[in-house]
């Protein structure tokens, strides 16, 4: 298998000048310090590498001289011998290639990244970059890149950036965090992240995974693939390029206010990734969930040997969500059974300055029994010892088989009390809050790895087109047809069917003209409100008639004024990543100022619709404030899966606003619809 | 002065067993390696402490047996004997004491406290504590503390907490940032957060301040201290304790949203004080209030080696409201001038991989014409050279005289390098997006500084009781009287008198009723919209007085019906720390799904009312959206004013909801009100 030869290969060969100095010089050095064995040099000169003491590599002209196995090439020769180097790996029956050579399309040289490509396809290899900072996996030895050696573990990050590759490299080397591979793609000609993100699933070594990224290819390929592997371990994902910079032709009131950034959050988290603001945030979680046993549930107890600390623990546990009740009256006993009278048996369960390692242990432990998670915090001074305290918080966790996290500082034998924990399995954190934010993001990944979402299965049947023409009626009938809740109207096209019809409905009415040639119907006065009756009804069908004149008049459409209801809009775009994607939020003039609006990538189930309604700001207003009652839920979920669907029956299909959707207790109805061919 | 004995004292006596472990013995022992050349061991037993070479300290029964001049007493001993202790010092004429002995009011312990303070009165003597972490002046080499000893540098610190506080000092040391002065004042008995914020306005030691607070005892000193300060030296300050469990009785409207925090918040950003939400913020941003000159734009330019990081700084600049504009186009024909044509001229500006240390000060140096402020990003391998870049970036902060920070990491040399900034005075940050948080709260608080706020004077004239009642009626009678526009209305006793005034305002007319048992008008129909002529006034009226009947019937109030404005709160509360605090938000039903309300210490200024109005987060309704025009935000900042005085003339006005209050284009009037005394 190809990920075998690129990740745990048997013999490696190096290709480029390998003079002090030279990039093939230095990668061979740190295959060396990772510890492989098999290891030849392969260059013009057929030149090895003998400075190293007790560990000669050898050189050939030719990677076909050599006579035993080698499974990997790492290719740091000159850009324009790349092919004829992959040729003779091809030969050599080499099956998988790391190119660390600059000097392709990232220089506008994208006849050197095709000519890589015709030899890699002839023979069936399979490589990282050109461009990138290459491989690394630890349990098997291989360090093949330039970057900072990391420290053994379960960690895998993968990068879209060398640089930032880099940086997260050195910051698990400084954390002291493990990691299993690391891959960085660069140009990503042949392997990319989705090839890496499958893979991964199945590596015994790794137990999370860590993204960086900037943008996404194949995006329907990369949900799916990321829905699988974040059902199996966590992933933890940084995407650069959230600013509003990289901007959508706003068409309509949805598509200008899905940010690129929005539906991007809205996808992966579909998919039961976490998102993290930055590199720093992305290692405080793959921390917890590297070291840490699952959490689940959000409820917090923090245990701290000062008030101030445990405080700024507690605010920030409101702010991310966590709850963190009081400890039950019979547990209360069951810690003063060994606590002090002084101490403050709340949460923050405040054991003093006096507070000892037993005390933490037998709190923790004892306390751990109502609550899915702890925090104990520990501030000493330079004369007090602080390993007891680690000790007591290690047998904690041994016993309790909970997650329980720690922030301990200030102390002579701060560092070995930190070792103590490191040890131990428990994470030590720079502060309190920034365990209490990962803890959240832990607790909800949990949540949703239990009732995963994802995209619903697509609709049955054929793809059609749209309708030629898409009016107001063309449109109201189109959603009518695939099951979407629109209010009755009747489209009449004379002032008798007019009376006719408006009597039918119910007065009063609201009548609309219909035109191809007017799209702003209220600007000339083509929307007539609080028709009464049916001679109303005839003198404003006269009227539009009139406004029509010479403009291609088809007729008007009527419906039946509507009491207020809560005013929504739902929406439809195609994201340039993710195809389909549908919008929920606040409508009405509340729209443009909030803009409150969740995306998901369409098509939806309902649980993903009550999410969606659920996750607005104003879900407040959904559930009834003065004395009203919560809208139709039911209803409003079932327009939003309909919705959801329509791009998967109409290929044209290209952006919709239901604009309003009014939502009333007892139903839910699209009062306006628009739709956009493309 | 005592300031000068507290912080540079000539000599300094330590009071308490000196027995090795024991507290005094410690103290003893940091004094030394502080510097302090005049130290005296003072207990029963007259011991010293000799077991430091070349520095014997000498031991006393009783301070008064020390003949050289001693004016700074570290108090040790135990809290029984703390009185006594305070008697000498009096006797031997030392002004100031840093109490660190625990055992008092926390403890339970009042009458302890009832006895040092009878002393300290006694003799003039001012202290800090009791159960305090020390003082520190590191200019005066005193280091009378049990924590962390700082470096010596600019940044004053003052906690509320000892562990804090002892948290603050080890994250001093350990990011090498300098430390002027420190306190922990612990109980707080004396010496407290107000004296000291008063005194370090002119420590010429101090360029910055920063404060962590969990409480506030004199609100409106401490915001007139507060305001003092800031306005000559940045103050920042992390207040533990946001969350909601400290809640208030909510008896308004306004009340109900005003989290204890918001007004805090609110408090300090209006005297000029920067907030930081964690420890870890604080300290990003005293660094570069430490090291940089005044930040006087929020335009940033990034330079960067790599593109990953030179995004994320840019995706958080967006966050936090700073602006990278592009380089104009004469800039980009300078830098192409020494730039290669690779290089990615624009912001971030992307000098790649090959960009050299002499590029980067190039490039910073001629950017900076056009830009407030610059990051420089470097990130490198283990096997390349920092100290270069290092040195040019150093280079190119010395030659612009702007503020310049940057983030180098990954490197053979990278720890040098670092110094190499830190001797150039450039901070360095951990990433770049710290710095960008940092900086947008630098900016902000030189334009605020630029433009102070404050409170306004009081008005003049003396206190007022409020009415004996305050019926609808009569609060906009009131409210009138003190230049608050109130909707026109009539307060009528007859069906006559209705008609007659429902004719004079003009229909239609909104008819309500009076009676100070009926306080939910509507629930009872009180309330009558829409009445459109004088025959429906009266039977308006009839119909409201046979609602009232039996209830203390006053009348109805009348006002004419108004057309759709947009729907704002002015409120007024008396916030428990702060005093009267006036809020402006959205009204109607949106008001409690939004919780869209700002608050500003009263009374205020038209600009401060300005500055709330362009704060709510749907100030965009204000200015005015589908083709609507700006409300007249003249008269409503009058309002606003007018509102946030009442306060100040009424002596039990305790709370005050106007909800709603209308805007238009070219008005804006209160529509109902309602009053609380207290």
């Amino acid at each position: 298998m190809v990920y075998d030869a690129l990740f745990s290969p048997k013999g490696v060969a190096v290709f480029g000048s390998v003079k002090p100095g030279k990039l093939a010089n230095v990668l061979i050095h740190r295959l060396i310090e990772g510890g492989m064995e098999k290891i030849y040099a392969v260059n013009p000169k057929g030149q090895g590498v003998a400075d190293v003491p007790g560990k000669e590599v050898k050189g050939y002209p030719s990677v076909l001289d050599i006579e035993d196995v080698v499974d990997l090439a790492v290719i740091a020769a000159p850009a324009a011998t790349v092919p004829a180097v992959l040729e003779d790996c091809g030969k050599k029956g080499i099956q998988a290639a790391a190119i660390i050579t600059s000097g392709f399309s990232e220089a506008g040289n994208r006849e050197g990244e095709e000519a890589i490509l015709a030899v890699s396809r002839k023979y069936g290899i399979r490589f990282v970059g050109p461009n990138c900072a290459g491989v690394v996996s630890t349990q098997d030895h291989l360090l093949a890149t330039l970057e900072t050696r990391p420290p053994e573990g379960n960690i895998a990050i993968i990068s879209q950036s060398g640089a930032v590759g880099g940086s997260l490299m050195a910051m698990a080397k400084a954390q002291g965090l493990g990691v299993s591979k690391f891959v960085s793609f660069g140009n990503g000609l042949d392997l990319n992240m989705l090839e890496f993100l499958g893979w991964l699933k199945d590596d015994p070594h790794t137990k999370v995974v860590a993204c960086y990224m900037e943008s996404v290819h194949d995006g329907r390929a990369f949900l799916k693939t990321l829905a699988e592997l974040a059902k199996v371990k966590p992933v933890v994902i940084v995407k650069a390029g959230r600013s509003s910079a990289g901007s959508r032709a706003a068409l309509s009131h949805t598509g200008s206010m899905a940010g690129a950034d929005g539906v991007f959050d809205a996808a992966i988290r579909q998919c039961g990734a976490v998102r993290a603001m930055s590199l720093e945030e992305m290692f405080d979680i793959c921390k917890g969930f590297a070291m840490l046993p699952p959490v689940q549930g959000k409820r917090l107890l923090v245990v701290t040997n000062s008030g101030g600390p445990g405080v700024m623990a507690t605010d920030r546990a409101e702010e991310v969500g966590l709850t963190m009740p009081e400890p039950t009256d019979g547990m209360k006993e069951s810690l003063y059974e060994f606590l002090p009278s002084f101490a403050s048996v709340k949460n923050p369960l405040d054991i003093t300055v006096e507070g000892t390692g037993e005390q933490y242990e037998e709190s923790l432990e004892t306390a751990l029994q109502e609550y899915d998670a702890a925090l104990a915090l520990y501030i000493g001074t330079p004369y007090l010892k602080s390993v007891p305290i680690a000790e007591g918080i290690a047998a904690a966790a041994r016993k309790s088989g909970k997650p329980i996290a720690a922030h301990i500082e200030v102390g002579s034998d701060i560092q070995e009390a930190r070792e103590i924990l490191a040890r131990a399995g428990i994470p030590h954190y720079e502060s309190g809050e920034r365990f209490v934010s990962a803890l959240s993001k832990m607790a909800a990944y949990e949540e949703r790895r239990r009732a995963p979402l994802g995209t619903a299965p697509l609709p049955a049947g054929e793809l059609k087109p749209l309708p030629a023409e898409l009016l107001e009626p063309d449109a109201k009938q189109l959603l009518r047809e695939n099951g979407v809740a629109v209010q009755q109207y009747a489209f009449v096209h004379s002032e008798a069917e007019a009376a006719a019809e408006a009597a039918k409905l119910g007065f009063p009415v609201v009548m609309k003209i219909v035109s191809p040639q007017i799209l702003h119907k209220s600007d000339v006065g083509g929307v007539i409100l609080n028709i009464g009756d049916e001679a109303g009804a005839r003198s404003a069908f006269r009227k539009l008639a009139q406004i029509g004149a010479g403009k291609d008049f088809r007729g008007a459409i009527l419906s039946k004024m509507l009491p207020p209801g809560r005013e929504l809009i739902i929406g439809l775009i195609r994201d340039a990543t993710f195809g389909p994607v549908v919008a929920f939020g606040l409508g009405g003039i509340y729209t443009e100022v909030f803009q409150d609006v969740v995306f998901r990538v369409a098509p939806i189930r309902e649980e993903t619709a009550r999410e969606m309604m659920a996750g607005i700001k104003a879900h407040k207003l959904l559930e009834g404030v003065r004395g009203q009652g919560p809208v139709d839920f039911d209803r409003l979920a079932a327009l939003l899966v309909h919705v959801s669907e329509l791009p998967f029956r109409y290929r044209d299909l290209k952006e919709m606003d239901l604009n309003p959707v009014f939502a009333y207790e007892d139903t839910a109805v699209a009062v306006d619809a628009r739709m956009l061919k493309g």
